[in-house]
């Protein structure tokens, strides 16, 4: 099985005007995002609002994407359910479908102890027919804390790998000390979009990133360049990414910024399910017009006259050959080696 | 229809082998619970565990605790579902089955503005057929703010009331303060048993309260003696109860200690849906064996020899004349309107 | 020597043009508060900004205190400074000036362990000549927990009492429930001023209140009715302090708002020494109005014609015979007996 | 004057047997720490314990540190006083003793809203005769946030750099986005040794890392990689840094893990002013072992027997030519030079 690697966009749904499930924009959007170079997808995710839908509608919304996907890319399966037996029935289901892996949330609602939420992953983890990775994300469910973390890792095969929200890069880098050494498979991913490079620096195989339902190519490129170690010119790329990511995490609900930003692109997202106030529906046309004014700085779609002009650093075109060619080419490649090569015979590194 | 005042049980949902619904154990305790005086039944609250089970689950909870009742109480239904359109229907269903009212926690997982908070509320009490409650958890759920509920209690007739369980006696006065004078039919029920007297002092109309599943006789008693403004009285069963509250709560993963209180009164509350490691129930045993001397200590189960032994100060028998008749017997009221005129003419108060 | 029971008023601090302790104001502050009958005073606590002043200043604060006290009223001193070699300087000096007993905080800045947070206070009780109280205040020290303050409280004769700024009625309930058996002296202080009756209720022997700078009668009036076992009428007037210490608490930074209070009553406190914006002054100006309003509806200063009308529950007045003679009268006292023995007779209580 | 770059040592304080400051031993480990190669020194931070210490002491271990500095490194001078005058105070004396700017942390104690902290700076900005930089430290005093920063910074000249120990990458990257195209010179240096290299990609001059206390040559290592676009070298040393400095920061009380640590390279720090019980005591002298097999492993000290055996990926010595030859060799400087165009010839980058 291919590893869990690269940017699998945890996938916004959208809803039509009753607020039901829009199929048909719903499989749209998924051939879309692997046209644009997506490397997984995620459905089922915190940015997927599966906390919104019921048991049946998380079924369905899997069983749409894995359709439209027809094989094209991984499929990580949002499966956590009421308890751990409705998970396990959800993890047969995925399986059957042919998911690469399901991520679990911790234990949401109830704040559980370390002990209690490593009960809970190995319940699981004894059962499954299908790789499982933790999702921790401590602003929404408990925290799972390193040392549990370590002891999942280590005991159960099927815990293949893990989802971090923390957005906290020393974790990370413990997480990566305390198993990579005796688990070399294991995965990292990161779910905060504004700190991918150094999460990949820090040894992160990736992200889950929720930017990537609004500019796929953005997320990628940041990807690509760091997997290139082309840090400085990822870093440029970061930072824009940055500033559109806060544009749609802190001045909308979550995750109606993302659905902002997607619907940018071409998509009709809908309301979504969490009610608005008239004032807040107000609020969002006009940070809407913000965002595009941001996402058309990507040049990925046409400029408003309204916005406001910006002094910024030039980046190269994202349609241009893409980051990770250098990286694969087997060409740069040669050519890298007999430079290093020469650099370690003058002692210079 | 009759206010909702008094103690609610947020009742406990006996399991039985493989984890599933037990029906008969279920009903034996609502029973039990009406007889020990409870003044009403709150399933599916977070003592429930309402997270725990499916939505099918959830309302045959409902369904068995309504038919068991058969009218001898109020019921008080948690309703919250994934979506505001589920809830409704929930609202619905609980309506025709003779609730009383529902109780809808604050959206879960995802931290909502205030804004949002009212936004959800507002759609669920412009479409509810049942008078609702909110459910003001912020340990477990987005919190509903001062603004938001009062907003809510000033705007629809349907929000009868709000269950809060910050524990929090000043924020209950500020509650109280804001609201009861512009609606004064709306009710203030309290989740925190550890500070019931003074939040009853401060106003309140009573509580939900998880120890009520184990001791219903002593939360009901410091219900009554509070009521019956036997204050000081009420303050020595308030202290005892805190005891017991905190070693139900602090020694156990939530809810487990409660259900091992209520195991101790004759149930078999089986297992719980939250995996245990070994450690965890080998720590239990124990522990159940801590719960079973403190409630012994009320005399309501007999002492087992190696509980230690303790110098407690004397408090009335259980079984003794009701702590309420003195509050309500017409002769005594008699007496002490008598007596406080004597005191008035005298210039005394 | 005297119990430390009461209200202790924490003590403001007026300055003058230059920022400079203001001498003359500050000892006229200190016979107002005393004749105004507040049972103690507690200078160099929160509200009296330590952290502001130097060590020589707050050294200085504590002497005028002292010298314009002339015994009066039992003076606790909050003597922390930056080390235990200095605290305890501090100990001695105030030991020496006569002062009833020190307060001091748990340590600032950083956040230590229980076990350094016991370390710091046994170092000091070990050596200090003077009687000292534990200041618990977790929102801006170290917290010193339940197992920690039981541990000083039965380890150090020197160690008499706490004083707990948490606001939690269930924190106060647990500590007296482990120490005062053990430790009957011990003495249990609010700084909570919205929560006094309660806490008192709880076992608390009165309070280091901050809204006793600015309306010490209706303070100490809480306090007595609480005291007298009036408990509904002490709600009654614990409600309308709560209104109050809530607008000088969330208004402004505090402790201004109290310091606003206080100039309401016919007194200085100019500006303090933490900064304010032109933006803050204008609006402490307006806040200023709305304190106006409601340190008036206590008829403690004249009405402002601007003052919304308030249809407010009658009071008896604060100058009326004071609350606790009638616990203190014997007149009082033989008539309650009396009545309570006829109604033990008729089996009634 | 120079800017403030690079890695400034947060400089512990020696104390002698009976708790004083130990000059001798202070000056020795100045020199030292200037020897093996820190930017400059930074007296009086929390790593210095500046609120452990009297004002008077304050200022003498200032006038130590730069008497013994002989103008060797820039000073930043921890300038933190009770209040607005004393803090002023402090400045004009640092002003006089040439040191190249303060530090001052956010208003201690008191949790001030953004107004207040902008106004406490803004006071001290309008007045001081030395450059400043900001502190925040938002897990012991108030914070300050991102708005109030960029006010500060771009309303007062004096207000030069901001030094930040929230460890949040991509808060760091939202100050620089915010500040730096307008205010190039504006320093940004961070306080959280654990994500130095992903600091410093994100735009950060250096940092004020308490691990340079203990292992300089290795902060100093991991700076200068990274400054010499060496990033995944950096990295390599990073993670053994953050194993390190995690193991200094959390199994002790803060400081003293540090102090442990420095003591390990040949110093005597003493006690340090926070009491400690027996039991921490022993406990530091088992974990101090542990410190000593972590500095051995970069073969700054020698290795104890009792070391458990690792298996480390190899790293270059630390006493190879320095990192940053290679960044400012100009033989380097050309070839890389050369290969990019030859790259950019072959479109390739």
């Amino acid at each position: 099985m291919a590893k869990l690697e690269g940017i699998f966009t945890p996938t916004l749904v959208p809803l039509d005007e009753s607020g039901e499930i829009n199929e048909r924009e719903l499989r749209r959007f998924i051939s879309w995002l692997i046209e644009k170079g997506v490397h997984g997808l995620y459905p089922n995710g915190s940015t997927g609002e599966f906390t919104r839908f019921t048991e049946e509608e998380r079924r369905r919304i899997i069983q749409i994407v894995v359709s439209e996907n027809r094989g094209r890319v991984p499929i990580l399966a949002g499966a956590a359910e009421a308890n751990v037996k409705e998970t396990l029935k959800a993890c047969e289901l995925y399986a059957k479908l042919g998911c690469q892996a399901v991520a679990i949330v911790s234990p949401i609602y109830y704040r559980l102890s370390p002990e209690s939420v490593y009960a809970h992953f190995a319940e699981i983890a004894r059962h499954t027919p299908i790789d499982l990775t933790l999702y921790n994300i401590p602003m929404f469910a408990s925290p799972i804390d390193l040392p549990t973390i370590t002891r999942l890792a280590l005991e159960f095969p099927r815990v293949v790998g893990i989802k971090d929200s923390s957005g906290d890069v020393a974790f990370m880098m413990r997480m990566i000390s305390a198993i990579r050494p005796q688990r070399p498979d294991f995965v990292f991913l990161t779910g905060w979009d504004c700190v991918l490079v150094p999460m990949m620096m820090a040894g992160a195989n990736g992200g889950t990133n929720a930017s990537s339902n609004a500019v796929p190519e953005v997320t990628r490129r940041v990807y690509e360049l760091t997997k290139a170690g082309r840090y400085e010119d990822a870093m440029k790329w970061q930072q824009r990414l940055l500033e559109l990511f806060d544009a749609m995490l802190n001045n909308f609900e979550f995750p109606d910024g993302f659905r902002a930003g997607a619907d940018l692109r071409g998509f009709n997202f809908g309301r979504g399910r969490q009610p608005q106030t008239a004032k807040q529906r107000t609020s969002r046309t006009s940070l809407a017009s913000t965002l595009e004014c941001l996402v058309a700085d990507f040049q990925l779609i046409d400029k408003p006259g309204t916005c406001a002009p910006r002094n910024m650093p030039p980046l190269e075109p994202l349609n241009s050959a893409s980051a990770n060619n250098s990286g694969n080419d087997p060409q740069m490649t040669d050519l890298v080696q007999r430079i290093m090569g020469e650099l370690k015979t003058r002692g210079l590194v």
